[in-house]
């Protein structure tokens, strides 16, 4: 027996398509995003993986995009976690700014560290920023980061992972995580057993289903597929590419 | 102390515009049930009333609306609680069907009985109807209805308030309940403590947040509260009209 994980990146934001970095900060989706969240619905359902339940970040670009999937695969009923551990990576200070305007401040090699590196969190941010959460009530009772590396966010997500998310695969459930660029990153960089050096060559594209085959342990017993691979390959180097010109 | 309890009853569906019983098919919202639903999230936002967990049926107008005020009321990231118990009533043999169309083959009476009656239901579904819920997974472990009256929605409702949403509030939560016409007629009947005959002339608006303040039995300290009165008077009285020409 195997178990079905699938994963999904958020559709466009607001800021995705303004070009800031965006991390915490809880902006809309834009109507392509709404309209990438449909079609990875009707790609479930194509494909005939329709989830038993799905868990969310707290924040509603991946909210929505998990409705929207789901709505469109005929499966908006069923049972809902929304969990900050799978939230994207805390963007520091850098929050709210124009990735172009950080680059030509900092210079292309400090961006594409912040951006790509395993360990090197970008500036703290201030709590007086708007752009801090340090007083936003939904994380009330957790210690709010002033910034994160991807390490940061592997050490959050992968405890979540095996007590949580892991838990409803094991009852044999198929399992639909709607998140973030980065908070995917982590739980792929923990299911494929990515090292560090490694990761900042993987992308992941937005709403495209990408499907892992586990077994009892949790390790993939094949690589994981793209429900549209094409779109997918696409989908990535659009992501590689960014800031990059 | 007192406890804050919010009822909304889902925006304009397909099935409402195209004067259609609707009872447990699943039909999406038209654009003006989902702006219902961000006025409604805009309501609760100006009354400071912020939901701390949301209740809905398994019906995606219910789940649906739920989200779209949440999102305008910047509290989609609250936790989520889906359960048949606040589907809508099941219509039985008059899902599917025109609702004029039913009133002119069965007549007036008929029709108003079915509709307002306390205890009689309409005639039952067979499973072979393309309108059953007999083969929908979702409702995999309970024995689907075929067909409902109030009185049995009370008699599923109830003992899921008790056990369930009012545990919640308890807690001190602020709880949202998002559902149906029948199914929060049976939820203040029992608030309210409304005797069987005069149930039917009850008729819950769409779209408008309905306030109760309880005390620690769970009974109003006074009487529930529209949010926006004007417009809950007139939505209520289109209700009442309903295929009442």
């Amino acid at each position: 027996m195997t178990y079905t994980l699938v994963l999904l990146r958020h559709g466009e934001s607001e800021w995705n398509a303004l070009n800031l970095f965006t991390g915490w900060v809880d902006v809309h989706l834009t109507d392509k995003g709404v309209a990438e969240g449909k079609r990875a619905g009707e790609l479930l359902k194509e494909a005939d993986l329709l989830p038993d339940i799905v868990f969310t970040s707290l924040l509603r670009r991946a909210i929505m995009t998990a409705d929207n999937a789901l709505n469109a695969a005929d499966r908006l009923w069923i049972p809902v976690i929304r969990d900050w551990r799978l939230n994207e990576r805390h963007y520091g200070d850098l929050q709210g700014k124009n990735k172009e305007q950080v680059r030509e401040q900092y210079g292309q090699e400090k961006f594409m560290e912040w951006r790509r590196s395993y360990d090197v969190p970008p500036p703290p941010i201030s709590p007086d920023n708007p752009y801090s959460q340090a007083h936003d009530l939904r994380y009330a009772g957790i210690k709010v980061p002033k910034t994160e590396c991807l390490k940061d966010v592997v050490e959050r997500m992968v405890p979540y992972w095996d007590e949580t998310i892991s838990q409803e695969l094991l009852t044999g459930k198929i399992v639909l995580v709607a998140a973030h660029g980065n908070s995917l990153r982590a739980l792929v960089k923990h299911l494929d057993n990515i090292p560090d050096d490694e990761i900042s060559k993987l992308n992941i594209p937005t709403g495209i289903p990408l499907v892992y085959e586990l077994d009892e342990n949790m390790r993939p017993v094949k690589p994981a597929r793209y429900l549209d691979p094409e779109a997918a390959a696409a989908g990535a180097a659009a992501v590689a590419n960014q800031g990059g010109k």
